[in-house]
C-alpha cells in the first residue's frame, strides 16, 4: 500500500508564516500538489489565487502587481483578488469568460495565513483557535518556519509522541528519560486527540531552568498536546517548584502545524508564547533559534532517515511494532484516515 | 492525456550547427530520444550515426577517430560512415552480418546539419529551403544554440505568438505593447501557418532604431512569420521611416528551429541575417549575444516555468483559455499533431 | 524486457572490507536493496542487521552502541546482535515479542566481510575459497572498494572478456592488442566458467616488467579466471621470461566481486596478492591506487556509459552482436539466469 498523496481536503492548511508575505510580495508555495500565489492587497488584507493563468499555464507569482491586481508575466492578462480577468491587451480586449483564475479563502489569524484549498464554500467554525498566541507582549512570541522533504503525518507522528525528546534532543529541551517510562494520559474527543505526560526532572528543560527559583533543583512539569485535524498540534509544555500544582507555573504555548506541498515534502510551520521574561527581545530571538536548531538539526535528520527507509510505503503496510508511547499517534493517524475517507466517500 | 513522446518522424531536424562539429571531434547529441554521434569525414562531409556499438552498447562518440572511421572505445570495432564494421581485432577477425551501425542521412546547409531520424528514405523535398541565411556579407548573419528543459512546442508556441515581444522582452527589441492589439494576418498552407503584423512604434526596436534616419522617431515595422513542420519557424522583422512601403527597410531574417532531445528537452537553434551594417564583426558578435541573452534571460524562465507547471499534461487537456494572440500557434499545434497522427497511422 | 531487480539470494555476497568496519563503528550499506547495519561486537566479531527499527524504522545505524547492543536513535529501543530488543525505556519496560530485528549472518573471511541475506539457512559449503589472498607477506596483498551506477552483471562482463584491457587500459596492465586475437580457452564445470589467455608481448604489463629479468623484452603472459555466484571473479595473472612454462613466474591473483546495492548501483571490491616484491609497503600502496585508478577512471566511464545507453532495457533484448570475446562473459550470463530462475521457480 502506498502513502496517499490524497489529503483532508474541507479543512484549513497554514499557507505561511504572515511575516512571510510583505505588501510588495508575489508569494508563491506549493500547496497540497498546487501552486499558489499569495500577496497582500493595498489594505494588507492576503489573498491566495491558484498561481496558474489560465492562458498559457505561467505563474502569476513571476508576474507585475498593478495595485491590488497582478498581471501574467507572459502576456500580461490581468487578473483582480478575486480570480477575475480585469484587463486583456489581446486584439479587441475581449476578455474570455473563462479567463478566471481559481482563489482560495485565505484568512490571516494568530500569526499565519490560513488556506481552504477546497472548491467547497470555507467553513470558518473549522479554522482552529490558536488565540492564547495573541495575548501578551510582543517579545514573548516567535515564529519560525522550514521545510522537511517528509511526509507530513511523520512530522505529527514525531509531535504526538514527545518520549522521543528523552532520545533526540539536547540540553534546551531534554526531558532526561523521564518520559518514556509514563504512559501518557489520553482523551479523544470527535475531532482532537490530546495527551498529558507530568512528571519531575533535575534540572528542569533548559528553556526553564534559569528563571525556575532554584535554576539547578528538581522540577515537576507538564506537557500537554491536543491534536485536530488535518495536522496542527497545539503544545503546552510548564515548569514549577515550590508547588504541586501548575497554577504559578513557567509554561510555554505552542503550535505545530504542517501542511503537505506534495506527499514527501511539508511545510513546517512553529510558533510558541511563554508567560516568561516576556519583553526581553534578545532572548526571544536566541530562543526560537535554538528551537528552530533542535527541530532541523535533531528531528529533521531523523525523520528524513525514516522516511527513506520507508520509501513510498504506507505506514500500517510496513506493521510497525507500536508501544505505550504510540497510543496518541496512532489515534491521530486513524481518526485522520477515518475523515479522509469518509470526505472522500461523499465526493 | 500526456504530452507525447513521440515526434514527427519523417522530417528533417537540426542536429547542430555547422560550426559545433569541427574536423576532428566525435561530437555526440541526443535527438528524437536516440544517441547520435556525428563527425566529419576529411573531406569535411559530415555524417550521423546511432551512437551505439551493436556490440556491447558504449557510445562510439567515447571511442577515436582512424580516418574516416571510428573505434568503439571498449572492444575497438571499427566502423566506416556506412555504419559498416570494417574491423573486428577479435578472434579471426570475421565481421560478424549484424555488426552494422544504424547511420542517418545527413545533409549541410544554411549553416546547420539537418538529420532525417527516419528509417524511410530521406526526403530531400522536404529539406527547408533558408537560402536567405546563405546570401550576403559574414559578418551579418549569426548562429546561436541554447538547450532548455521544456518540450519543443512551448517554444514553437513562444515564437508563433510574437505578442509576447510587448510584456517579455526588454529594450532590444521591445515592441513597446504595440502587437498585443493586432490581430496578425493569418495564411495558411497545407504545409505551413505564417502569421503577419504590421505596426508603427516609438522608438523602433533597438535592433534597428540606430540606423534609422531620426533614431528616436516613430517607424513602420512588420513581422512576417512562417512554421514548416517539425519546428521550423522562418521570421523576417523590418523598420522603416520616410515611407508607406517596406521596400527600403532595414530588416532582418531569423531562423527559429528545435529538435527535441526528449518529450522535456529541446535543443533551440537560431540564426540571423541583417541587410545593414553588414560589415561589422563587432556589431555582429555583439548583437547575436544580445538575442541569445534576450531568449536565454527573458524567454527561457517562461517557458521552464510553464513546462513545471504543466508537467506531463498534454497542453490541450488542461483546457487554456485562447485568445487572437493565439491563433497562429493554436493552428500549428493542431497541424502538426495532423501530420504526426498520419504518420503514425501509416505505420 | 527489463534489467531484473531480483538477484540470487542463496548465496553469499560481499558486504564490506574487513578494514572499512572498525570497532566503533555502526556500519551502513545497502545491498541487494535493502538497509544493512554492520558492527564488531567487543570480540570483534561483525554481525549485520536489518538497518531499520521495526517501531518507527528509523535507521539503527543513526543510534548509539551499548555494548555489544545499538539503541535506535528515535525512541531509544535497544537490539542485541541477535536482532531481540533487550530494552524498552517505554511504558513498563514491556518487550513487544514483536520488536525483533531481522539479522543475516556475516562470516569473515579473505578480508571481507560475507553475507547471506537470504532467509533460508546460510549455506557455509557456497562460501567461496579465495584463501591465496590469506597466504604471504603483508606487504603483498592489497584491497581496495568503489561505488558505481551500473548493473553488477555488465561489471562482470567487463572482468570475463579480458579482451577489453588491449583496448581501454593504460600502461599498467596493458596488454598491447594480443588478447583480441585469441580465443581464450573455456572451462565449464556446474557452478563455474572459466577462461584463459596465453600470449606473448613486449614489454610485459607494467605490473611485471620491472621485476623479470629484462625488463625491455618480451615475455610470455597468461591470465586465469573463474567465475562463480553470483558475482565472484578470481583472477591469476603471470608473466615469465627464459622459460616455456609458467612454474617461476611472477603472478598476481586477483579478486573482483560485486553486489547489487540495487539494479543500477553496485558495490564492486578488488583484492590482488602477489608473489614478488613482498616486502615493499611503498610499492604495495601504489600499486594498488594503480590499480584503482584504472578502474575507476579507465572502465568506470565506459560501464557508466554503457548503462545510461541501455537504459533499462534487459541486455539480450537489445540484440547485442556476439562475438569470440564474448563467449565467457555470455556462460556466465546464462548460467546466472538459470541459477535464479530456478531459485524463483522453487521458491
Amino acid at each position: 500500500m502506498k502513502t496517499r498523496d490524497h489529503f483532508l481536503m474541507k479543512a484549513w492548511y497554514i499557507a505561511a508564516l504572515s511575516t512571510e508575505v510583505d505588501g510588495a510580495q508575489l508569494f508563491h508555495r506549493k500547496l497540497l500538489g498546487k501552486s499558489v500565489l499569495i500577496y497582500r492587497q493595498a489594505d494588507g488584507t492576503a489573498v491566495a489565487l491558484h498561481d496558474r493563468c489560465p492562458h498559457r499555464f505561467a505563474p502569476l507569482s513571476m508576474g507585475t502587481r498593478h495595485g491590488d491586481e497582478v498581471a501574467c508575466p507572459y502576456h500580461a492578462l490581468r487578473f483582480n483578488a478575486q480570480g477575475q480577468c480585469t484587463h486583456n491587451p489581446h486584439g479587441t480586449g475581449h476578455i474570455p469568460k473563462a479567463a478566471q483564475v481559481d482563489t482560495f479563502a485565505l484568512v490571516e489569524r494568530h500569526g499565519f495565513l490560513w488556506i481552504w484549498m477546497d472548491a467547497s464554500e470555507p467553513d470558518l467554525t473549522l479554522l482552529p483557535d490558536y488565540s492564547p498566541l495573541d495575548i501578551g507582549h510582543e517579545n514573548a512570541v516567535a515564529y519560525t518556519y522550514m521545510q522537511l522533504p517528509v511526509n507530513y503525518e511523520l512530522i505529527i507522528d514525531n509531535v504526538m509522541d514527545l518520549s522521543h525528546i528523552d532520545h533526540v534532543h539536547g540540553e534546551i529541551i531534554t526531558t532526561r528519560g523521564k518520559l518514556s517510562p509514563i504512559v501518557p494520559q489520553l482523551r479523544e474527543t470527535e475531532k482532537n486527540v490530546s495527551a498529558r505526560w507530568e512528571w519531575s526532572q533535575q534540572p528542569a528543560m533548559m528553556i526553564f531552568a534559569p528563571f525556575l527559583p532554584r535554576p539547578e533543583d528538581e522540577a515537576r512539569q507538564f506537557f500537554d498536546i491536543t491534536w485536530s485535524a488535518p495536522a496542527n498540534i497545539q503544545l503546552t509544555v510548564a515548569a514549577v517548584q515550590d508547588s504541586d500544582r501548575f497554577d504559578d507555573a513557567l509554561d510555554q504555548y505552542d503550535l505545530h502545524s504542517c501542511t503537505p506541498a506534495d506527499a514527501f515534502s511539508t511545510h513546517y510551520f512553529f510558533a510558541t508564547r511563554r508567560n516568561h521574561v516576556v519583553e526581553d527581545a534578545d532572548y526571544n530571538a536566541a530562543k526560537i533559534a535554538g528551537m528552530h536548531a533542535a527541530f532541523e538539526d535533531e528531528d529533521g535528520p531523523l525523520v528524513k532517515a525514516v522516511q527513506q527507509e520507508m520509501g513510498d510505503a504506507e505506514f500500517f503496510s510496513l506493521n510497525p511494532v507500536l508501544m505505550s508511547n504510540d497510543v496518541a499517534p496512532v489515534k491521530v493517524r486513524k481518526m485522520l484516515d477515518r475523515m479522509i475517507r469518509a470526505e472522500r466517500a461523499e465526493a
